[in-house]
């Protein structure tokens, strides 16, 4: 390649690649010269003097003492999840997770969204017993030293609640950031025992068809999961991102069943009844069965399907001035690995394709990223997903067709509230600030 | 396949493959009929009326409030990182990760290994600046906020402390816990911007060899990392494991060199001098140049050469009794991914292959797990891995032989204590207490 020809290209890899300034995925990877100065805006040259560096004063004595167990710095303690019932009130609890405030491919375990139908139990794990019986050979009751002797796997795994991003519903845009919008979803690596180990233990009659999970919480919460998944990638996880599993998210030990509705990952669980049939639970008989338009419901609606949003920029983290950005946000499917993402800014007319950080994981969360130079001209933000198994993130509209939408917020009226996973859409104002809109 | 072949075959699954009742690491996984009854000393077999399942206390009135950020149970409030200087006189600290109170890949952050020379800065992140000088053809500085707009990568990566499992080369096995052995190295995911990107967009002088980090510490503790290295992987890091870097790993933001020496990580890393030669250090001209036998000393010794260790069980995991258990443990190379490890339950004679978990990432940590039968007689356990540049793990015997060993442990003599890479041995005795021991 001559000279002129590298240059042509370099130049040709800064240019947009989609409307209103989206760069090629590979734009900035490695690129030498195309780099210098593209982001020039955004760094100050210095003075001689100043590359001397002023100490500050944690330049200038000794710092903290490094404790037992880690505490973050104190200038991040704004970052928490929000609480629906921060006075634990005998109603259900949420906590959401702050998507916008951080970054990477995974939750931290202290962020992990939570519901609660009646607080967190605070329970003894040597006391704890993990049965399963029904329709088995032998009944079994498991203690967690015994459960921590069997063959462990550890898998990455997001887990969304059904109601996650019911705001979305909606019949005018709410004006929220992503956490109020999408942070019932968060994704962790879980380590336990495959569940068909425990089955395969206790040896399924051969009428069995469903397991009826429940937990040691109060209300003994359970849900029915069809044999077929107990058997395929269902997990008693014992673990969390690498520490015992958080007493929001059912320590000692959880049903973990990778991409299908967070309520039915029974948390604290305690029983697995083998079965012929599912139990219709309070759960799964009314909450979880979504009201469509023509007064049916869905019954025994598991997969949270493709779905993906853009944490950055999004609503609360305004640009600060035209110039280079990463635009950077979550995809994932409950039934399998993301196979592409499309970003577009200029509210679906164009498409740029965003790079996927790898190894992507089935059924866990995946961070899309795209470079993106914004003019500082009004623009509409969108990301859309596809999966493996070649399901496409809907539009909007697409889904409000088949499943209605909400007068009010569905706080208030309650359907449809459930499995929205269409595209979400930022509109951005000539001053940087970003809104959530129906594009 | 007819059942009697079926039958043979599975029998054979549960045959030992190696000395001492190692078996195949497949022979737990979905395996039908081979499980029934094969763990069944592990559980209990309830009588109908514990099917009724008696209602512990926290499982009969609502249980704690949800917070903003999570906390973890109390019952596991003994999962802590060990200190060395926990009154933070004026020395160097430690707090090492208890591995074998963990499970999974990666290390959380509140347990992530930190040596601090001067104790952690408390460093407000919109001050801090980091400065790129030297042989650049523009030096710049950054904030925070310019540096987040720059695309961004995220990688599973360990961090090592060059002179973690220095009690190793004692010439008496030291009786201690796999923490106090082997707890200075941890595992997280780090998401930050190349380092390569903000160097090339500075413009490197053709003079250029070296870049000397410095951080922000009272000590201003500097290294010298050759330019190839600054453009291959290493990474400016904000975030860890999805949050903020912690204090004691470098907040606002710290150098990442996968696979390299621990103390060139530069932490609250505030300048880049680009350089010509290295800049002959404190750390790399006397801490981290380890002396060899005939009185030599290795200079600029940046690898951390493949390793694994065995974390179940180990030193205070007694087991309760022959039977069924797997053993697990980390294993790593700063040359690559782990291509291989393998278990020995007879002091090295024979051998098994472990399973490891998946995906196997590039200089991060590598589960490894093996199922085992315990007969209840003395054994020795052990492991050995390969790293994909087809390096394997040293015996003890053979890098004691290139390194030396010391009278006593290292803190008391100084060297060699340096980049132990070698195997570990476990002797279990017949109560199941687990030793420390050099076979």
């Amino acid at each position: 390649m001559t000279p002129h020809e590298k240059a042509k290209r370099e130049l040709e890899r800064l240019a947009p690649v989609a409307g209103n300034g989206l760069l090629h995925r590979r734009a900035f990877l490695r690129g030498g010269a195309t780099l210098a100065g593209a982001m020039s805006a955004y760094r100050l040259v210095p003075s001689a003097s100043a590359q001397k560096l002023a100490d500050d004063p944690w330049s200038l004595a000794p710092g903290a003492a490094v404790p037992d167990y880690g505490v973050r710095s104190r200038f991040e303690n704004k970052v928490v999840r929000t609480l629906s019932n921060p006075k634990a009130e005998p109603r259900t609890q949420h906590a959401r997770t702050p998507h916008h405030l951080l970054n990477g491919t995974f939750t931290p375990n202290a962020l992990h969204f939570v519901i609660s139908h009646a607080g967190d139990p605070d329970i003894d794990p040597d006391k704890h017993r993990l049965v399963i019986h029904g329709l088995v050979k032998q009944p079994l009751v498991f203690t967690l030293d015994t459960l921590s002797r069997y063959p462990m796997v550890s898998r990455m795994a997001f887990v969304e609640c059904g109601g996650n991003s019911a705001p979305m519903f909606s019949n005018e845009p709410i004006q929220a950031s992503v956490q109020a919008l999408h942070g019932l979803v968060s994704c962790s690596e879980w380590t336990g025992v495959p569940l068909s180990s425990l089955l395969e233990e206790a040896g399924i009659d051969a009428k069995a068809k469903w397991i009826v999970a429940e937990g040691a919480d109060a209300p003994h919460l359970s849900r029915s999961v069809p044999l077929a998944k107990a058997l395929d990638d269902a997990m008693i996880a014992l673990y969390q991102n690498g520490e015992r599993v958080m007493p929001g998210n059912g320590y000692p030990m959880r049903l973990l069943l990778p991409g299908w509705e967070g309520n039915m990952n029974i948390k604290w669980v305690r029983r697995l009844q083998v079965t012929d049939q599912p139990g219709m639970t309070f759960y799964e008989a009314r909450t979880y069965a979504p009201i469509l338009p023509g007064g049916k419901a869905y019954r025994f609606y598991f997969i949270q399907e493709v779905k993906s949003f853009i944490t950055h920029p999004s609503p609360g983290l305004a640009l600060s001035g035209p110039g280079f950005y990463e635009i950077s946000g979550i995809a994932y499917s409950g039934n399998g690995r993301i196979s592409k993402v499309m970003v577009s800014a200029d509210g679906g007319q164009t498409w740029a394709q965003a790079a996927l950080q790898g190894p992507v994981h089935s059924k866990a969360f995946t961070r899309f990223r795209v470079p993106w130079r914004w003019d500082g001209g009004p623009v509409v933000l969108q990301s859309r997903a596809w999966d493996e198994a070649g399901n496409m993130q809907p539009t909007r509209s697409e889904l409000v067709a088949a499943r209605g939408q909400t007068a009010r917020p569905p706080a208030v009226t309650g359907f449809p509230s459930q499995h929205y996973n269409a595209i979400t859409s930022w509109a951005i104002e000539r001053g940087g600030e970003v809104r959530n809109v129906y594009a």
